[in-house]
């Protein structure tokens, strides 16, 4: 389909880049809703009213599913030609997946593998978290190394990678927009 | 005119990427020199520093007003065809705005909706915050996403945008350099 | 040659953005090997990680030079129309700089005018630090005012500049890849 979804997308961005409105807008040109796959939990107040937000600005032809953790196996449960899958966000998986105690690595080299002959499209969303004063704290280091390692993994296996600064997109990989 | 500046244009970059230059070209490069309207106040030894830098860089053909908070007035009252107005920079005017109790949200739409049917162009600098990793204040964290929220905005509002590395521009919306 | 290193390449990006692999990558294309001139001093254990994890990436086909400091030295001593060197990266350099007590700004002026009529092709990598929140120490502020400002100075000086992120590169000055 002309205007339709590659097998995978990669959106990357800074926080409040307009990188979730760009994926949510991808997809609703291209098959008017899909599932919103939040990686994010509720576990405080600040992160209850980001997730209430997000979720009242997409309309009803969305359905919404939370995973933290497993997310390819949501993935690959959920994919359909018809209704895209909107991962938001890989950054928040991967410190979700460090905070479990998991290796990030692997994580996500098996990630990126299961992306293979998925039955629909999928649209991630990552941070770009490495372009600031390289942090002081141990930890925050790790993090962005992992992130950074996550987002040119992705980014290799994707069709198609843009990047958002201020809500306007560029192509850094695949057919332009 | 050919070369000339749109009504509005805004441009991105981070710490020293070369933004305010790249305005000051494009200013005196269309209209010889312009108004600089500084949001920055002179509170400290660094900030003076700073503020004295930009001003000697600066020829004669530029006259500079200092405004930290009410710039939309500012900028209604002396927009004019041929003196190109450079405010500089939004992200401190919004440090300004949190810092003095008002509403970053509704200050931020407030100044976007009066950009309409001005007399004169006029070029926004604005600072990327967004792109390092989230900060574990809770206040920066807040920050950070009104920076983000008002870039949105005024992207959304300008006819050119521009983001700066290293002091070379890439062309996010609108014509070519 | 076509295909071939222009005289002097600058390879911009965030942590983990795959910009020291792009530089390797661009060298291999055009001469199979080169000099890898690291900036990195072994002091702790992530560093040393970090510095074997980089060599054994590389091939037989490089040479490690270390040079903390003295960088411009070992440039016009080394450049070689057949062995391109690789300068990684030039914020480390910075850092120990500015940890020698020397002044940033003339070591990067002494740099930029040292590299006139070296007798091979130089690529340096470099992070930028400037886009995340602007930090509350003054220390990592100077730091990442001397950092973009380096990055200015030596995008100025370079014949092709590229910006990194998750792996990808975009052209921001200079024949496209």
């Amino acid at each position: 389909m002309d205007g339709g979804l590659p097998p995978i997308t990669l959106i990357l961005g800074g926080q409040r880049s307009g990188k979730s409105r760009l994926a949510e807008t991808l997809i609703e040109d291209a098959a008017g809703g899909g599932l919103y796959l939040a990686t994010a939990e509720a576990r405080d107040g600040e992160m209850t009213d980001r997730i209430a937000a997000h979720r009242a600005r997409r309309g009803p032809d969305w359905e919404t599913v939370e995973e933290p953790l497993d997310i390819l196996e949501q993935i690959v449960e959920h994919a359909a030609p018809d209704r895209p899958i909107l991962v938001d966000c890989l950054t928040l998986w991967l410190s979700n997946v460090m905070a479990a105690g998991r290796d990030p690595g692997r994580a996500v080299e098996d990630l990126a593998a299961g992306l293979e002959g998925l039955a629909g499209p999928v649209v991630f969303v990552s941070n770009e978290v490495g372009l600031g004063v390289i942090p002081a704290n141990a930890l925050a280091r790790a993090f962005a190394d992992a992130a950074g390692i996550a987002n040119q993994r992705l980014a290799q296996r994707a069709d198609r990678v843009l990047f958002t600064a201020a809500g306007l997109p560029m192509v850094l990989k695949g057919r332009p927009l």
